[in-house]
């Protein structure tokens, strides 16, 4: 394995998380915080820490296999949140490491799971950074660095792969580096459409950025502990319709960007993402209008809320752990088919969920008819086998993790409705649950290993769970990634 | 589609079902009950719709093609429990058919759930037919038929690979008729020896019965309300044993009836079935500790329950209900893994979740090292890519039917918990879930739409999906069968 190169990537990393810290550290100036302090002092050390890991490892073979991928980003995304904590900690905002780390974890995974019960106490830079992580864990923090610093290593698509969730991860252009500036130019493009506006709304500079970046990463993270229910049904619905337009795969608006409207209209899991959308949107709707005064506002929460947890956002206007439990149990299975493949969204993804049904539809057909040999395409091209094997391990795997943390969260005093559904909304990155985690409670009254439990189920479903697993021997066993090269 | 052959099949199980009911007639007559009469007219009634489906279809052609004998178990199963139900609602003792349907197939399904609120006041007449039915549909009402009737059907594996559950279905014995008569004979077998241990512990002829049914079914009818909770330690370590026994796949007797110990040995599934065992009851057993005056209560309550529910039997010692959360959350995931496959068993099997976990492990090693090739063995015989991708597609298609039943159920006003364990408890053939389905409640609260859906449900789980899938094309567009054959 190529050590020197990891060591190299995770160093660049964290001298581009040092740069981008500067960023709340203005913030935090302009409003004259004591966290001032706390930034500089993380900045010094990432710094420090970055300098002499790229120092150390001045390579001369930048060749990436598809396993060292899997390390670089398994490890750039521990040593960033775990340096990415560090301000809460040192102001004293956040006392307890463990929920710091947890904060930015959820954070960076786009999750939008918190500890914090009393948002309106934190100073503006903190909560600055800490929406600003969904921003940059959003497209990607690895994209971003081949986005921006000139490499020619060789086979970039496997951090790629290992980074941009989904089955199928295609390049939109044919050189890497231009794919990931195309992709963080339109993320950037929308990014700032979005504040517009939300500025337009009436919203503050400052509460526009950090909501644009709560739906941008598809994060969920907000400066109010009651989420966006405060603002006005106009700025809500712009919400609603930016959190489902960064839960669409990317391709999408690069076919637009092109002009090739023909195969936007044909891409299925477009359409069945909408779908999914509109019915479970309009069944929410339904179920929830006796609750409220007019039909209007029965629209705008059952959308607001099927759209935000459907991108795996987790942004809220209404206590949904109230509603009946028809929609209730639709949002949770909505927290588990999740967001489009090369979107900012987490969960199974739509184009996932749409192979597993074909593929049972070809099983049903083949038990019909022997002798018939079915092809699965999805958006018009034929599925090869391996990666249809590769959709099925995958759900397997993703239940047995699931099954795995909800074993131990059950060691908690709390409901088996709790602990259920603490995993899906960590594991799949929404933040909100149900019961005790619900819209209007927090993760604050988990132990200190169920709190590392669902760092590491946001950290496995944002990465979509290979590359933290496979980070594992190579760690324990170094030969074991060595010995076939 | 030979439709004959199917009505054939149809009427002969119908008049074996009339021929069966004569035993709890001779029940019911010698405690001098009112229900005879229900009894004699469901006969008289069978006996007529039997012999008139056979006399219609004379047969010249009897071959069996794998999607007949899908067919032929799905109407077997519906028609046995549509005529199953009928001494209920004749003798008025459960007035509405829907709740007898969902009766009868709790019984046939061994499922064991149950709408009924006081057994004492229900004629043993009726009881002794309930639990009879457990009896009949573990090992498989289609086996029981070909291993009694003389027939030269050629392709009679289809019936059995549709009926027998688990991914791989071996013939014991070259011959099929002589396999079915083979496992039947285990299965008397291991009956009588319970009868016996059971009367030894001065359990009554009738209630050792009604509970040998129950266990040898892995059903979880009881004649008591409390279930198993108000007999003797003795009484309920002989009920955990042999439910456990009832949860291995038959082929370990066949092999020890041989003398071929070695093979048993090497057995991986058992081996697995009994380490998740003593695992999870032990952990169960340390969970409840607290709760009971002696380690000894605490370990026969702790591993009957988890006896009682990995085997999807549904017998009761406690109401497991009001244990702490992780003993609950273990027992539901026991609801799942389910028993070994080819035992009276249901859930998703030992023997699948094996090959799921085997390959997730070869994808993993795939990932390490693109080139390897890894095989997957199962009992020592390598299994082929055509079994792993159904035992992928099975598993999709098991949590597409769970999800779509879930989502009907939440239109009461039940709980999450209630309606998510409800399913679990339908479809794995268990019996009691969690909440307002526990050990202590009963279904009879749900509404008709959810009964028939959870009917449904059961159905699947004990058919394993298919047959019952496949049925529904075959009725709507026959010549989607005729077409190819």
């Amino acid at each position: 394995m190529n050590r020197k190169m990891i060591c190299n990537m995770v160093g660049r990393i964290v001298l581009l998380e040092a740069a981008l810290m500067l960023i709340p550290l203005i913030v935090s100036i302009t409003y004259g915080e004591k966290c001032v302090t706390s930034f500089i002092l993380t900045i010094l050390f990432a710094v420090v820490i970055g300098a002499a890991l790229v120092a150390a490892s001045r390579m001369r073979d930048s060749t990436i296999f598809a396993k060292e991928g899997f390390v670089i980003v398994a490890f750039a995304w521990l040593v960033l949140s775990a340096i990415g904590a560090l301000p809460f900690v040192i102001s004293g905002e956040i006392p307890h490491y463990v929920d710091a780390f947890f904060e930015t974890v959820s954070g960076f995974t786009t999750t939008g799971a918190t500890i914090l019960t009393d948002m309106e106490a934190m100073s503006k830079g903190l909560l600055f950074w800490r929406s600003f992580t969904h921003w940059m864990g959003g497209m990607g923090v690895l994209v971003l660095v081949m986005a921006i610093i000139p490499s020619e290593s060789g086979r970039a698509i496997h951090i790629m792969r290992a980074e941009v969730p989904g089955p199928i991860v295609g390049k939109i252009v044919p050189r890497i580096r231009e794919t990931a500036k195309t992709l963080y130019l339109m993320y950037m493009a929308l990014t700032v459409a979005e504040v517009i506006f939300l500025l337009c709304g009436g919203m503050s500079l400052y509460e526009s950025l950090i909501h644009t970046f709560g739906s941008a990463g598809t994060g969920g993270f907000s400066c109010r502990a009651d989420s966006i229910a405060s603002y006005s049904p106009y700025l809500q619905w712009v919400i609603t319709v930016f959190m489902l337009m960064f839960g669409v795969n990317f391709n999408v608006y690069f076919l637009i960007m092109v002009r090739n409207f023909k195969a936007v209209l044909k891409s299925g899991e477009l359409w069945c993402y909408l779908g999914i959308a509109v019915v479970s949107g309009g069944i929410i709707t339904l179920n929830i209008l006796p609750r409220y005064t007019t039909f209007g506002e029965a629209l705008r929460h059952g959308y607001f809320q099927m759209s935000s947890i459907m991108t795996t956002t987790g942004f809220t206007t209404a206590d949904f752990n109230q509603w009946p439990t028809l929609s209730k149990a639709i949002l949770l299975m909505l927290m588990f088919s999740g967001a489009c493949a090369g979107s900012t969204g987490g969960g199974l993804k739509v184009s996932r969920v749409m192979l597993l049904f074909k593929q049972i539809r070809r099983e049903i057909q083949s038990l019909l008819h022997p002798r018939s040999v079915g092809t699965i395409r999805l958006e018009g091209k034929r599925v090869d086998s391996r990666t249809l094997t590769s959709v099925s391990n995958y759900f397997a795997l993703y239940i047995v993790c699931f099954v795995a943390m909800f074993l131990i969260l059950c060691l908690e005093p709390y409901d088996i409705e709790t602990n259920f559904s603490a995993v899906a909304a960590c594991f799949n990155n929404i933040g909100p649950g149900l019961a005790a985690v619900g819209p209007v409670e927090s993760y604050a009254g988990y132990s200190v290993l169920s709190k590392i439990v669902l760092s590491v189920g946001m950290l496995l479903g944002r990465l979509e769970i290979y590359p933290l697993l496979l980070a594992i021997p190579s760690i324990i066993k170094p030969n074991l990634l060595r010995s076939r090269k």
